[in-house]
Formats: structure tokens, sequence, C-alpha cells
């Protein structure tokens, strides 16, 4: 059966990527494939016990919210309180439902993250072994695929070669929000067209917002589109009790982890280099910490540590040019240093030096002779002067549309490796540095996001998929996907669905109120953190590296799960075990 | 038995680092490994068959030399036409011989490669269970180890912890080489010093011709001191019938694909970025072209055809531009390039115009109005103002200590990035491209130098050592071990040793021939590069990505040689089987 595509009954434009998407001819052949993407294809990941075999879907208490309930309230009138739901075993009231097709949609929203993939086959998959005769439509492109109506109906022919396999390609995903009057109504004709009983969006944090968002506004207009969420992000900043974590940071860690652990071996062997390495992770820092858990980095540096210290550009860089100069001591003139994308948000005073430059530069110009600098305050003038010449014209001349210093093109790794060379210098002019500091500059991003998920991220994607065809085929809605127990064998998880509401919070912006589910940022206080925080000053200036190879898919080490997870479900830690 | 390490009878400095690898404090602890990593500590590499048994090393016909061979003969003339041996089976004349203990030195040189601790370990096992009483030295950070006598005797425990593990920290290595009368003296004393039977030289080109040159000195002087080479880089650039291939490729271009092809799934996702990635592999572009052939890339620029078509900047530009604009048309806005780290070194307009700089800067102040320029040629000035202004910078700015450009560290990927797009933006003015160019740069290089090598690599090398054993108890010298058949089973892999000096031609320079064994470049007539001649067109226009995914060291893929080494030596190219 060869996939059939809508064609696009609103006035938009279409572009020509589109219209070649729309014809398929840059989706996968799996005939194309290697000996491992082809086993991967043919792995049929393992479900819960509780999915193998009759369960009913049980109502737990009413919910509140994360923060401001009464605020919840009022933003979600339809479905504040609702209970969260757990699956138990035992013949269901909803059998006589389970017996009825479904036509359910799907949209990837925001960043790849190794899994999606998984997740859409785990819906399908219960669709076909629980709901016969049920459809289910891919919207492409993200969320604009919605407001669009463009759709590809995922076959068992359409879904096959993507099984297991890494990137976000069998639909493509966007960056799109449904939040205006406009949008919501698009989204409506486009539910209504294709008759759609169930809506599952996976994404982030702002995604599933938008989810629940999306949920209230149908079941304010008793429409029968049921929205379910999933928890996606490699960035791990999405999660709670319910959600232990999301999606595809178990891969990107790991990747990231393969790969730091070679620079490691290299810095070893070479004994010369000190290695920045920046990893993707922008608000959060979980993806250092966990790299470091498994890595043992001589320093790593946690946004939130940083930001918790008040830390200054400055604190930083001589944080590392200490340790530099104690390893030095000790003989070592190389090491690895791992930095969060993040890392400048974390610090006030350069958010500050922002804010003046944008409102500098919007009005004035940018004299050779330095006469703006003179709107500087004087601290973030000083913190100006401070920062390597090329991150200053960085700052000053690349802008993005609106103007604005783009914080994210700053190449953190390459600043670092100047203030630490320029501070060291000064040292050097004192006597008290040696040595000869040359640094290495990587950024681990893109790798980490599409790789062929770990056997954990198929297996958990899988489960949460799956349970998302149970959550919409029990007629519930506002839920995101919840599986837990995840230190535990795949047949011992739990599968239920936690009310988005009881994830939110309030953010006051420009005057309204608006429902965010919080980031979850590193705990200072948490197990991770503390587990790092305990053995750092060994990592600096002994040499613990630990380089964990490639993922393997088979064989004793395939099913490890990461640090974060087993720490903070309380799992055991096995460092020398 | 602890290692035992012998105070340095020279007269030369003693860096601190040098103290404390002396105590083995940064050595690796078992104990802290991860369980891929002791997997691969306690997996033993299977032997060719020829080396299970009995066997006997059979010399071949007199040799010659790769080119003028009057000159290489002059040079060596106690090696010259010295005989190339293999292994065949049977009982040897030198079971006597074997029976005796013997005193080996090995040294790493050069860039690390993954599988040089399985060089050391197959020499290792193969004086256990060959030569027993035999002692092993490991010369410690590359030749400067053996002018400084600065070794570690390698027993049971030492060795265990790098049993097919990355890296080169076991013994470490370095960049110097032997050559003056002093050094060649130094290197004397101390192989007379440790009463060393032979010495192994695991290295790239330039190491393997100083090899020969050490086997000539030793012998010149009846010395009994044996040298074999072995041929290590990840760079695929020291290769000849005899020995196929240099170790570490494999592995290395098996790493960066697996990258690739992550980036790959990650591009074809988004659908907005072009991603350029520079790979290392300065002099010969094997790599770029081996990790094309495994994950079809829309471009790959292969400098040996840019440099044979006497290509410019602007013809590469242009190039690009156009596959761009081609995919466009398609409908998309997005693909990868590869590009080798050595392009710009391939583009005589680019070397005329360091040249030049050079000179000028040598001897003339950068005025800011640009009056140095006049004294660039016509062709050189227009190239100049072609780069990209930070490509500018880099070359007047950044000197090396003699003041010389410092190509090595142009960021080719950048700037190819800054000049396509400023290509398509003047294409746009004449209305010829409407897309929305993004680039994104990579650089992949030290992640793929320390991996845990492939089974392949693993294998290879650890059959390298072992023959290197046989080579130095058989009384060989100036050969370099060769292991052939290498697309057979490991059983079936052919054994001996090539002599050096059949590898070698002379370079003149400074008024004297020098010894060099040439680098091999891609051959464009070649199957290799044939083959991904007959099919980038269809990678640059369709999408045909491969995403090889993670090197597996069990299951149906773990054992995959690489594609270049099967095209050349003929066996089936397995793309679409």
């Amino acid at each position: 059966m060869a996939p059939s595509v809508a064609t696009n009954s609103f006035s938009v434009t279409v572009t020509p990527r589109e219209e070649v998407e729309a014809s398929q001819s840059h989706s996968r052949l799996a005939s194309e494939y290697t000996q491992l993407q082809r086993n991967r294809l043919n792995h049929s990941p393992p479900l819960p016990s509780i999915l193998q075999t009759s369960f009913q879907v049980v109502d737990g208490p009413p919910t509140s919210a994360a923060g401001n309930p009464n605020e919840i309230a009022n933003l979600f009138p339809n479905l504040y309180g609702q209970p969260s739901v757990s699956l138990v075993a035992g013949h269901s009231d909803q059998v006589k439902n389970q017996s009825k097709s479904l036509k359910i949609g799907v949209v990837l929203s925001g960043g790849q993250a190794p899994g999606g993939h998984n997740v859409i086959t785990g819906i399908f998959d219960y669709l076909e072994e629980r709901a016969k005769g049920s459809t289910l439509y891919g919207f492409k492109g993200g969320p604009a695929g919605i407001m669009k109506c463009k759709y590809v109906m995922l076959s068992t022919q359409v879904i096959y070669p993507y099984r297991n396999q890494g990137g976000f390609d069998m639909i493509c995903s966007g960056r799109d929000k449904i939040e205006t009057p406009e949008q919501l109504k698009q989204a409506e004709e486009t539910v209504k067209k294709l008759d759609l009983d169930g809506l599952v969006v996976i994404g982030g944090d702002d995604s599933n917002t938008n989810a629940c968002l999306l949920a209230e506004n149908f079941r304010s207009k008793n429409m029968k589109t049921r929205v379910i969420g999933c928890p996606k992000t490699i960035d791990g900043d999405l999660k709670c009790k319910e959600v232990p974590t999301s999606f595809g940071f178990d891969t990107a860690c790991k990747i990231y982890s393969e790969m730091i652990g070679n620079v490691m071996t290299d810095a070893r062997s070479t004994g010369k280099y000190y290695h920045f390495i920046r990893l993707m992770g922008r608000a959060a820092s979980h993806i250092t910490l966990e790299c470091a858990l498994q890595t043992h980095p001589n320093i790593a540096i946690i946004g939130e540590e940083v930001a918790a210290k008040k830390l200054t550009m400055k604190n930083v860089t001589n944080h590392i040019a200490d340790i530099i100069c104690k390893r030095l001591e000790l003989g070592f003139n190389y090491g690895v240093i791992l930095v969060p994308e993040g890392l400048i948000d974390f610090i006030p005073e350069v958010k500050q030096l922002i804010v003046e430059l944008n409102e500098i530069l919007a009005h004035d110009v940018v004299d050779e002779a330095g006469v703006w600098k003179r709107k500087l305050t004087s601290q973030c003038k000083e913190l100006f002067e401070f920062l390597p010449h090329e991150i200053q014209e960085q700052l000053l001349l690349e802008r993005d549309p609106h103007g604005n210093v783009q914080v994210a093109k700053i190449e953190t790794e390459k600043m670092l490796i100047q203030m630490v060379k320029t501070e060291l210098d000064q040292r050097r002019q004192k006597g008290a540095y040696r040595g000869q500091f040359q640094g290495q500059h990587h950024f681990f991003g893109y790798e980490g996001r599409c790789g062929f998920p770990t056997n954990f991220d198929a297996n958990y994607c899988y489960a949460l998929g799956y349970a998302t065809g149970v959550l919409l085929h029990s007629g519930k809605t506002g839920l995101i996907s919840s599986v837990g127990n995840l230190t535990a064998p795949v047949n011992e998880w739990t599968v239920g669905g936690t009310t988005l509401t009881s994830l939110m919070d309030v953010e006051r912006r420009h005057g309204h109120f608006k429902p965010v589910i919080k980031k979850a940022m590193v705990d200072l206080e948490g197990s991770p953190f503390m587990k790092f925080a305990s053995l750092r000053d060994d990592w600096a200036l002994k040499n613990q590296y630990v380089n964990p190879g490639p993922i393997q898919f088979v064989g004793p080490s395939a099913n490890d799960i990461n640090y974060t997870l087993k720490l903070e479900l309380g799992a055991h830690f096995p460092f020398q075990s």
C-alpha cells in the first residue's frame, strides 16, 4: 500500500521542498540499509508486561498544578483537576471500546531526539493489535502540518524503514506553535476534516504545553478529538516524578560520551592539549552532567551551579586556570573540559551585557574609537573589555533579524580557551605558570540528535507510543504518556498517563498569565550532581578518564541505562563495580 | 610484577610530566572500566592460521626500490636489494632460534591510530608463546624515548589494561625523528645498553623511513639490533601491494561515518541546513573518500581530484553552489558536504598565495590601507580578495614561531560556508537562487584517532605485532610487517615482511637526496574513486544517505571491513546488496 497524501485544503504557500516531501522522494529505502540498520529494523522492542495482556486504566485522585493552581484552573477550566491514570492488570471496562477502531494523528515537534520513530511505531502497533481498522496520520513538518493539514497515512510499509532508526525524517518536525485563535481554528478544521479521535504530540516542554492548550480547546468545543503528549528532548529537562526522563537523552549522552572518551584517550596519549568540549543543552546542563558521570573529565561546568553561585566569567576562567596550574605541578599538561552550550546564559553579568548591547546597538553606531562603549555600565564595560577580541566582534557584528545579539552562535568553548590562555599568560609573567597551554575546541551537538536509539530509548519510546494508544483508546485527553520504574527490566515498567495541567505553572508575560511546564533544571541537591560534586576533585587532578566506547545493541553492555536516571531513581551507582 | 622503570642515563632535561609518567600515575586501571571496556579487554583476537602452528620464513627474490634504485642503493648499502619474506607452513630452519629468548624494544611514533596497543600485545604474546624468557621494552613518548633511554618493561600486568583498547597511552607517542649523527648515536647507546635484539617502530611513512635508517645504521656497525616497521596511520596513505592498508584507517573512518550518518539523518529531518564536515587527513583524501562510500553525502571533495584538475577556490565554491541550486529546484534545502582537512593544500593558487604571504610578511608590515597587497601578484591578490574576511585575518595574524602562515589552523569548512554564502547571495541578486542558505560546520578529527579498534583493526594489529615477533626472531631487519589477503577470514590472512627499501624513492632537498616512502594518494583511476565517481551525481541530487551507526563488536555487522580495502582488493562491493 503506497502512502496516500492529502492535498492541502487551506490557503498556504507551498514551497518546493514541501512538494517534494509530499511525493516522498526523500524518504528512506530500506534496501539501501547497512547490515546494522537492517538488524535494527527487524528488532522488536519488548513491551512492559502490563501492555502484553489485559489491563484496566485506573483513575488516580484529582490533580493540582505545579504552581499557581488557581491560574492554571482558570486557563484550563475543562481539564484542570482531572485525575492522572495508571494501568493495572485485569479486564477493562473499556473492552468494548477497545474493539472500536480509531483515527489518530501524530506530530513531531521541535528538535530531533533519538527514538521519535519508535513512539510512532508504538502507536501504530497498538492500533494494529488492539484497534483493528484504525488509521494513523502523520502530520508533516511539525505543528505546521496540523495547521496546513499536510499529512501522510502511516501504513506498515511507510513505517517499516524507520523502526528503531534515529531521526525524525519519517514525517519531519518543526518548531511552530498552535496558539493564536486563527491557528487553533486551523487545527480544529484539520482534526474535523480527518475525523480524528486523537492527536499525539511528541515534543518538549513547550510542545506539551501546546498539546494541553489544544486538548483544552477541543474539549471546550465538545469536539471528540483527544490530545496526548509524549516527553521528548535530548536535553533531559522535561521530567517529573511520573515522567522520569525524556526520550533521546540516554542516546545523545552516550553518543557524546563515546566521543568525549575518545578525545580523553587522545589527550592522555598526546599529552599536550586541553580539549574544551561544548555539549548541546542550552537551558539546562543535564547532558554535561551525565557525560561527566560517564567519562570523568578533569572539569565539567554545570550552568545551574554557575548561576547559583553567581559566578562571573572571570571566576570561571580562574577556576579552569587554577586546575590547569595544579595539573602542571603534577606533571599533566593535558586535560578535558566539558562546557554546556548554555553556559553564558547562566552568567548574570553576561546576560546584563547582552541586554545593554541590544539596547545601545538598536540606537547607536559602533564607532571605531569606541565612544559607544561609554554607554555601557562600568561593570558591563569591564566584562566587555575582558572578552576576547573575536567574541567582542561576534557580539557586535552577528545580529539576528531583530538586531539582537545571537547568543546561540557564540562559540563558548573557543571563548574560554582564549580567556584561559590570556589568564595563563598573565600568570606566566608573574612566574606562577610555566607550561605551554594549547587548547582544542569541539562542539558535540547535531551528532547526538539523530543516532540510532539505544536499546533503552528504543524500548522506552515504543512503550510511550503504545501507551498513548491505550490512553486515547480509553478516551483520555490532556495527559502525557508516562512509563515508569525504568531501572527495572522492561517487563516490570509501569504505564500510565499524567495530567499535563499537574506539570504546569504560570509565567506572567506582557500582562498575561502564560501556562508553562517548567524546565527541570539540574538540582544541586539531587543525587546526580551530588555524586559528581563528590568525585570531581579527584577527576580534576588524577586522570580517571573512562572511555565508554560506541553504543552496543547486543551483548552485556547493551542495556545499560544512564547514570542520571539510575541515581535519580535510587539505583546502585556502579562506579568501580 | 610491577613495571620496572629505567633511570635516565643521558643528560636530558626531565620535565615534570615525564617524571609523573615515569611513576605511571596516569596509566589505566582496568578496575574503573565500563562493561564494554572489560569485554574488549578479555577478547582474544584470532590469529591467521599460519601463525597458529609451525611455519617457515621464506625469502623472496631480491627487491629494488619504488624509484631511483641507484640512489636508494647508495643510501642503504647494507639493506638495499635484500628479499622480502613470507611465512609458509612447515617446520622452520629457525626452530633452534625460536627457542632463544629475545630482548625487544617497541616505540609508537606520530599521531594516534586505533589498534596501536594491539600491535604491542601481538609482539608481547608472540614472545610469551614462542620465545619464553624474552623481554619487551616500551620506549616512552615516541622516538625521543629511544634517544633518552626512557622506557617501561612491558609485563602481563602493564599490558593487560590496554588489550583491544584505543589510544597510545600505554607508552605514549611523539613526533621526534632520529636522524642526525648525534641522535643516531643516542639510539645506538640505548639499544646497546638494553642489549636489544630488535626494535619495532610503529608509525607512518616518515617513521618507517626512519626505521629503515636505523636498521641500516645498526647493520653498518655490525650491531645485533634489528629493526622492523609497522604500518600505522588513520590517513590510509601508507600502503602498497604487500601492505594493503595502514592500521587505524578502518576504525577512524567508521567513527567519522557514524557521526556523518547521524548528521545526515538530522539534515533530512530538519530540512534547513547544509552541513560542511571537515575530516582529518591532511596529505591524502582517503578518509573523505571512504566516508563518502560509507554514507553517500551530497558532495565529497577529493583533494587529489582538485589538484589533478587544477581547480581554484572559485571553482570549488561554484561547484558546491551549483549543486545547492539544483537541489533547491528539486525541493531540498539541506545537504551534507565532506571536505578533506588538507583541501587547500591541493589548490595550487592557495599554495602560491601562502608562499607570497610568507615572503611579504617576513619583511613588510601589514598596513591598514592595504598598501602591502600591492606586492602580491595580481592572481594572488584576486584570490586574497575573494577569501572571507575572517580567513584573511587568519592568514595575516596567526603565524607560527617561524612567521609562517599556519595552514593547518584554517577552518576550511567555515571558509567554504562563507564563500558559498557569498556566491549564493550574488546569485540571488541575479534571480538565480531563491533559497535560504544556512551552513553548519563540523570538524571530525580527534574523535577518530583513539576509539576502540574495530574487530578488523584489532585483528589486523594483533597479527602485525605477532608477525614482527616472527621477523625479529628469524633475524630479519629493515622490513615492514606485512599481513595480506585481508578481505578473507582472518585464518586465511597471509603474513610476511616487505623490505622498506622497496617502498622508497628519493626526494632532493637542500642539495641532498633524502629517502622517502611516498605517500599513497587517492588514485583517480583506482576502484574506490571510480566507484565514488560513478555514484556521486546520484548522491548529489537524490538523497541516498546511509547511516552506518555505531561500531559493533558482536553481531553480523561486527566484521565488516571498509569499502576502500574491499574495492582495492577486488572484493564484491555490497551497495544495495
